[in-house]
């Protein structure tokens, strides 16, 4: 069992990361998608990246109940969970219990059998937003990235596409 | 003596980090806030903080004078500083010469005989704000955290709850 | 030939860090500047970057053809150029295709003679902007960043004035 998390900021290199540790493993290598392709920015975006990886990845879309698809699809080959922040935001829009879910997920990922690599972001890094909204999710990102990290084998942060090794 | 500086983005850890590095010293332990509680989200911060730390603490509240207040403790346990960001937000507010008084600090860092552990966050990995004040702060905080950081035997930069250490 | 990146944030100390980086090679350093002094912020901050730096650097002023001015002054000492993501926001107001443009560098940079360091800042880890140029700025960046430390031979990430070696 390995559990890889991998941070940075935007377009720094973490989805090409991830995907070239999820296919070092062996079987066959499972995408779980936490976008929808709500808009034409997003549906690009989600084609750019289908493409660069590849048609050989089985596919999940899961917006919101990420626990239930890495434990029905445990057993198998590895999972690349992309990414952990969009799902925060998914579970804060339903209006979710964040905390909870996230220790779920902290808790879950100690017990699974095949490996999990999850892409997060790093989003405290600049300047305190004016809304109150964008400061609460920046603290629930935050909190998330810590609760994670402290539950993964390994972590890296990627800048310029390039990785460092933090635990 | 020891100065130890922990820098990062919101919510990454800094805090509980700092705190264990200042307990590793022997002796009461200080903790130095430079937050006032104006308002509820700040309030609801600084009771949450205490609750993690516990109540072995001797307390010191000093928006401004933080100088003074580090002489003044010289010679007892391991000062915490929780944080240098808020303490430059304060002096620029109260309109006082940050650049002067950070320099004062850094000269004071070499002679005190206590150690201090500092926190302080980067806030300029994020894109240009709009605002001029906003500007001006993050070139600021840019310049306060260099000029702390050549001060200070030990430099950490946590992500994610996990510290790389810079010096 | 050797090709250096140095990134970081806002105020962290790239410049300084890239100009004793650039000072360390033999013959007379060439500063390849990509602003231009449009207002009186940015023509403060050209006079106080070259203040520090001295007055024995060769001064080159390029806005958009940065490939041409580190061909015409190959063979000589090393160029700085500060900085590639002012570079980049000038290629995308002139409305040329900075992809092209951003590949071309990384093509060209294999292939000098006299060494080249340069600077870009890191603007992806703050909470995502509200507006789409904004966005669209961020991304751009971030793949400039990436192609080019993917061309360089030495990648530094700079916090607090101090490097982190990348590469």
């Amino acid at each position: 069992m390995a559990v890889i998390l991998i941070t940075g900021g935007a377009r720094s290199g973490k989805s090409k990361r991830a995907e070239m540790r999820t296919r070092a493993f062996p079987g066959q290598p499972v995408y779980v998608a936490t976008a929808e392709a709500l808009d034409a920015e997003m549906e690009a975006r989600i084609a750019r990246h289908r493409a660069r990886r590849g048609t050989d990845w089985i596919e999940r879309e899961v917006p919101l109940d990420l626990v239930q698809v890495l434990v029905a699809t445990d057993g198998g080959g590895a999972r690349l969970v992309d990414c952990l922040t969009l799902w925060l935001s998914n579970l804060m829009h339903a209006e979710r219990d964040w905390e909870s879910e996230v220790n779920e997920l902290a808790g879950a990922l100690l017990h699974l059998k095949s490996p999990v690599v999850l892409v997060t972001n790093e989003v405290g890094l600049g300047i305190v937003p004016d809304n109150a909204l964008a400061r609460s999710f920046r603290d629930a990102a935050g909190i998330m990235n810590q609760t994670i990290a402290a539950a993964a084998d390994e972590v890296e942060f990627i800048v310029a596409g390039l990785p460092m090794k933090l635990k």
